[in-house]
């Protein structure tokens, strides 16, 4: 395969008629498909049509430690849920809180209360004249949006094969008003790679000259291996603790991609002084979660095994959609050098790059065929790639026979975008 | 029975020697009573004990509009629990959100994100250099906290037969910096009272200086009649409608006292430029809340007549620890000029004054005779009873024959420390 670069003007024409035709072809089947969100597919959900209906009413839904589940308190989860999250993210339930369904809510929260309140007793952030954030891009566009609603300047750190380019984070910390980064340190969100043991020894290493800093160490994915060949990521906390770092440092996880999106439950683990101080203000906002849903979350997963099994069932489910993707961008775009992707072990997202200015084009193209993306540009704060070239591809929630129709007319419109931006060099 | 005011010294010290052998007796039981907050008791939460086992996996979890509950997705709630709820409202479903199991969490994050960001365009107030409420007492110690965490100062307003003194809240809102008021309009925390026709039309026709103000219409009570005898309240929005004000005004609920505490649903009704702006900013915190359980609640409840069916039930089972309660007071401490209570037709609590400057040790007296009350002074602004002098009775948690026990020795320690004060004039 030549790479299209040193095609010559006339070859190039040619293959946009052909490409051109495909796509009309494509158009004219009236397609619905959509791989913009990380969202499980119904086969997942379907996985455990029993979930719901396995509390039983003989147990008075009563915890382990005897607390009525149905009633009022236990502001930060009960012991078994504490325990189950805990097990995930390899900490002392001691350190964890588990909150309702979304991981997403603790983070926006963190932020929210470190604006208005501070962080252990600092000047809260609205009061100061700015606030920045680290950003690693490309990254995930709902973490853009939570310090975009508050204001907070966002600074984009690029990121290498082993993770964030730590040189960048390292220099940028000198700066008090750099108050924290967002991660997604395992199976990121979108490029799939997990932080290497030196950029997490790194992390766990820095000295921001605010004591204010935190990182968001959002371990979404930490159980989400999609191959057998499993990534491994450092406990953040063994190598904070080395340091005597662990205050900087917020993990959250939720069970929302290993039960269900819509009802699943979330946990934050941190330090003992982020844990009572978080734990101060949370006693204001809620008198507790739903622990009805963590007591049936205990009781079917019970562990970190018992988690580990489930999620092989995932992935039995997941892999063969990620090899349709890679696959036929491999048969469609490998060699031309008009493209690069991600293979990752794991996570929900591959990371497509296409040619410099072309990703926009990309995306617009599909969807007037039918195929809807995550925007361009939605994987950099504000939405502005300033390459215009990474699109991220979820491919999880079609059906297989929808991704296999998705990803042969992405392929055709990533060419087309290529060709456009070729032919008018 | 003769008013103890009106006792020689020596019948006091008399009546004193018997009560305290009483109290001595009591004390030697070794009793662990709790009457302190507005739990559901077992009774309640064992009525439906299928509950959450009444999902049918072959609906396959869609909602009536063929949304899978289970993934991510519904920001504002799936139709039928916004119908549902807004049913109990009486008010548009389009007008309703529904979210997590509690509606103090809603509360927190529209003061919260009033603070931070502002209400629908308005400068955040934390920009500003006061921000005051007015919060009606006695009334409940968790919307004070809400508002103490956040810096805001709380101005009291007196609440009367028939609601707050709204001579005062017209006056008071002349003050660009009041920003707000915290209401439970109907069985109000701990009164008892619903607000009179008059003080509702009289919230509803409110000019406030502040564009931005917001009235926190605490509807927790709304269908929790207690009597055959109900209250009737008047509809806040159909009311501001009537002088175009529905804007002030951010009405909330929850099933916490209908199905569960600990695994029920909330919701928060307003205007449509409120919702248009609150949806805004949600949209960024969470993907959406727990539709599972939303989906459980509508599928159980159906509509407001199910919910009141169902309350008949709650009632069955309260109506009795109440009278227990009033029965105690009107035989141990009626006729005696020393204590004053209400008789409410619904909702978790009953109001009792003591004379001024007995509160506290009433409620000393109690716990070290094993009997936990909510502290004196709960039910005021930064926890101070300017005259010492109201107690909030929560009658619902014990069983029937902890109550019986419960409020004797709670009439014992009213009357000794009635004794005390008179005794040291």
């Amino acid at each position: 395969m030549k790479e299209y670069s040193s095609l010559s003007k006339e070859e190039l024409i040619e293959l946009q008629k052909k490409l051109n035709a495909e796509y009309e072809d494509a158009k004219g089947k009236g397609l619905k498909l959509n791989m913009a969100r990380g969202l499980p597919g119904a086969e997942q959900l379907d996985m455990e049509a029993d979930f719901f209906n396995t509390l039983n009413p003989n147990s008075n839904f009563k915890s382990d430690a005897g607390i009525d589940c149905r009633n009022y308190g236990e502001l930060l989860g009960i012991q078994e849920a504490r325990k189950l999250m805990a097990d995930m993210m390899s900490i002392s339930p001691d350190n964890v809180i588990v909150f309702g369904n979304s991981s997403l809510n603790i983070m926006y929260d963190t932020v929210c209360r470190s604006m208005i309140l501070g962080v252990c007793g600092s000047t809260p952030w609205c009061k100061l004249d700015k606030v920045k954030f680290l950003c690693p891009v490309p990254g995930y566009d709902r973490h853009f949006a939570i310090t975009e609603q508050f204001g907070i300047e966002m600074i984009n750190i690029p990121m290498n094969e082993d993770g964030p380019d730590m040189d960048f984070i390292e220099e940028y910390i000198r700066d008090e008003s750099v108050k924290g980064v967002f991660c997604v340190p395992m199976y990121s969100n979108p490029s799939g790679i997990t932080y290497s043991d030196e950029t997490v020894k790194r992390f766990a290493a820095l000295k921001p000259v605010a004591k204010d800093f935190r990182v968001i160490w959002d371990n979404a994915y930490c159980v989400h291996h999609i191959k057998d060949k499993k990534d491994r990521l450092l406990n953040i906390f063994a190598e904070a603790e080395k340091n005597g770092t662990e205050d900087f440092f917020i993990e959250v996880t939720s069970t929302s991609k290993i039960s269900f999106p819509g009802a699943g439950v979330s946990a934050l683990a941190a330090s003992d002084s982020n844990i009572a101080s978080i734990k101060k203000r949370m006693s204001v906002q809620t008198i507790g979660y739903d622990k009805i849903n963590q007591l049936r979350h205990a009781g079917y997963f019970v562990n970190a095994d018992g988690v580990d099994a489930h999620m092989k069932k995932h992935a039995a489910i997941l892999r063969p959609k990620f090899e349709i993707v890679l696959n036929a961008f491999e048969k469609n775009l490998g060699g031309k050098g008009i493209a690069e992707w991600t293979d990752p072990n794991g996570g929900y997202f591959i990371s497509l790059d296409v040619l410099p200015g072309c990703a926009k084009r990309t995306v617009e193209l599909c969807k007037n065929a039918g195929v809807t993306l995550t925007g361009a540009g939605a994987t950099f704060p504000y939405g502005k790639d300033p390459l215009d070239r990474n699109i991220r591809i979820a491919p999880t929630f079609p059906s297989v026979d929808e991704l296999k129709k998705a990803v042969e007319i992405l392929c055709v419109c990533v060419e087309l975008s290529a060709l456009e931006k070729l032919l008018n060099k």
